[in-house]
């Protein structure tokens, strides 16, 4: 099986979610605050409406699993789905949020774009075809654990255990530059085109990595949960680790005895 | 005098810089380390360059202060220029950098542009001509400080003071969020159309500032020094304090205490 169908309509769906996103970019954006205490916009809700209109039509027999609505979740197949991922980022009206999308087959992502509108560069997978940036073949970085690299830390706040265990290897002069940009779909995809070295993400929600797991492993990085193992990405995750590969174990090591 | 000429070319020198700070963007970007410690990339030094070549001879009678080069800064009326501001995102491909240029008369900031080529909007602004992004008027937000704001604290590291006090704003229950968003220029210019409500700033560089001191205040809102008084904009300044007006106070009270 080529999956040029899931290609060709996971593409065509981002770029119709980019332009949802630039739409509603200067509006109000209707937001509300949702049960989990995270935002939602307008934005959010249209652009996950219509992937599940769109799957119903054109890939009836697979599901989606979305961060604001799921359509036959329980399928071995299923369009897992961030309509925006980095919603506040967006309402903050900081660019960037994109949109994320994969097909996950018996659990293992095989098929992903992320899409951030403002750069307006697809980021793109398919298993076993390596990555890609619109046209262009592209390549986790050789950086090293001593080589000056940069992870960013999703989500820390003041006193955050894992920024500060990274921050110290930082200061011993090891070179961890560590940042807390938002939008992690965005900023995770650089770590697929060597900017970055990697990325920490401590939630439970498979919408967020699935797309960053094809991405970044088939630019020859790696991403596991958040101790170090594979898991699905079809149900609830355990976290993320994401990166070059090269600093993968340090990253395992250095989580582990922060969340002691 | 109504800078109708200085206003057009600020205008037209921002979309230029957009051009060079996107055709750069995807290259290796030459990144050298300052002596400050901080970096600069081609881009930053060519529309540096192209801005002085410029001034010479558009505005013979002018001077230039800019981040990476000056010319006649000894004048009463200077341009002062961030060839890009937030040069770490740039480098790090997050979308949040900016060009900055301000016409200082007598240490006064009279005309301003800011300009994130990725978002492609234009902020500007002339002296008691009000702040516009591109041909629509803005204005501040009107949240008072008890209203859910959102303030930005540019630089901030673990464990720093400001950071820890409107922090301690928040989990008090006053609905104080912080972030640290890289992109000075950008980020501070949705202080002018009501997205965000203030941000603080200490470092001592006039080019950081000029331009926003400007465009927030034309939209209503009010910028000075870390300790809330007023200053030119023409030599060294001492931090910034931004905001809507309606929180300014507070501001002013929280980074006191906290830099005690």
């Amino acid at each position: 099986m080529d999956y040029h169908k899931e290609l060709e309509f996971a593409k065509s769906m981002a770029h119709d979610a980019g332009k949802i996103m630039k739409k509603y970019y200067r509006t109000d954006q209707g937001v509300e605050i949702k049960a989990d205490a995270t935002p939602v916009t307008l934005a959010d809700k249209e652009i996950n409406d219509i992937l599940i209109e769109r799957v119903k039509s054109e890939f009836p027999e697979y599901g989606v699993l979305g961060e604001e609505d799921s359509w036959n979740q329980d399928r071995e197949i299923l369009w897992v789905c961030d309509p925006i991922d980095g919603t506040v980022p967006y309402i903050l009206h900081v660019p960037t949020s994109a949109f994320s999308l994969a097909l996950v087959v018996d659990g293992a992502p095989t098929v992903a774009v992320i899409f951030n509108p403002w750069i307006n560069e697809l980021y793109w997978a398919v298993k076993s075809g390596g990555a890609h940036r619109d046209g262009e073949k592209i390549h986790v970085s050789s950086k090293g654990w001593k080589d000056g690299i940069n992870v960013g830390n999703s989500g820390d706040k003041p006193g955050n255990p894992i920024r500060e265990a990274l921050s110290r290897d930082l200061y011993r002069g090891e070179g961890v530059v560590v940042n807390n940009i938002p939008g992690l779909a965005y900023t995770g995809s650089t770590i697929a085109d060597g900017v970055i070295e990697g990325k920490i993400f401590t939630h439970h929600t498979a919408h967020d990595i699935a797309a960053l797991k094809l991405i970044i492993e088939e630019a020859g990085g790696k991403v596991t949960d958040i101790e170090g193992n594979e898991q699905r990405y079809d149900q609830k995750i355990n976290g993320a680790i994401m990166s070059n590969g090269l600093i993968h174990h340090e990253l395992v090591k250095i989580v582990a005895e922060a969340m002691k």
